[in-house]
């Protein structure tokens, strides 16, 4: 505790996706005032075609910059 | 913002589940006075053995209706 | 199922959150031939101070329009 | 409703997670005193390079013990 | 973990929620061979007009029978 | 997008709240190459009494440390 969830699409590399839940732990360990044995940080990625913004989905997007 | 999840099980079409997410995109912009760009919604699928309702799996189920 | 739940910001009156509420069970009764009884929605508020975007608080920001 | 979501790695066989959605549904209708129709349980699995605890992901930790 | 949240209407006694916990965390440990240290479980209980089921607020139900 | 969700007991100050949301935010601008703008970051803050770790909720834990 506490508990971190993170909503994304597809797309990301492996590295990255493993840089960004370390440095989330890290926030919470640096402003909770909690050891890092107690955070739990879970992806939730979704397909491209199941995560939708602004009334179009991730696979629709042009692809000129990598899909946020 | 606001942010939607969908959770489901698995044995839509694309189609429907694009249409869906259009729908709640348009039901946010609607009733919460928000531009269509700020919201997101992304769905959660599970695979139908990972979906209980009423004791019974989603991958249990007789299959004569379309699984909801 | 399929159950919707809506990550939202205060500050929206009754009548908006309970008209959202109910054009999403519609979006996904239409869109996923499933019976409205089996259709559930939650909405999780918080307070603008629990909630940020590009890194401002919602309780920070001006508010000459309504916090989406 | 309610509405149950489990947050866990990849791992376990089909019967365990079966088994532990039962247990759950159990559990809410022996303290909520509600039907079992109305219980719903899905589980958000992810893949071990999706969850990390105490700064360390699932895909890196030792396999002596299984994944929790 | 794993974590486990629940969506709950409020009109609960305090009782029943922690027993409601308290078998939750059970059924993870028997059916997932961890020890309860590692799980968690966290309620998240909307107000009646925060939560829909059939189209219907749980402020607008009848209240014969306890709200589920 | 993407959206981050942080489920924790409640009290800490609004301060480190704050700052939590703002290092998180500053963790994924990092590591996913989005700008602030897209991120969303909202915390789900349950009373101790909801919350429950190794079968002991944060109400009765004992409080010589601050609750993380």
């Amino acid at each position: 505790m506490p508990e971190v969830i993170v909503y994304l699409a597809e797309g990301r590399t492996p590295e990255k996706k493993r840089a960004l839940m370390k440095d989330i732990t890290e926030a919470v360990v640096q402003n909770l005032d909690v050891q890092a044995e107690v955070v739990t940080v879970q992806l939730v990625e979704a397909p491209k075609a199941h995560k939708m913004k602004g009334g179009v989905l991730f696979s629709e997007r042009p692809t000129a910059k990598p899909s946020p």
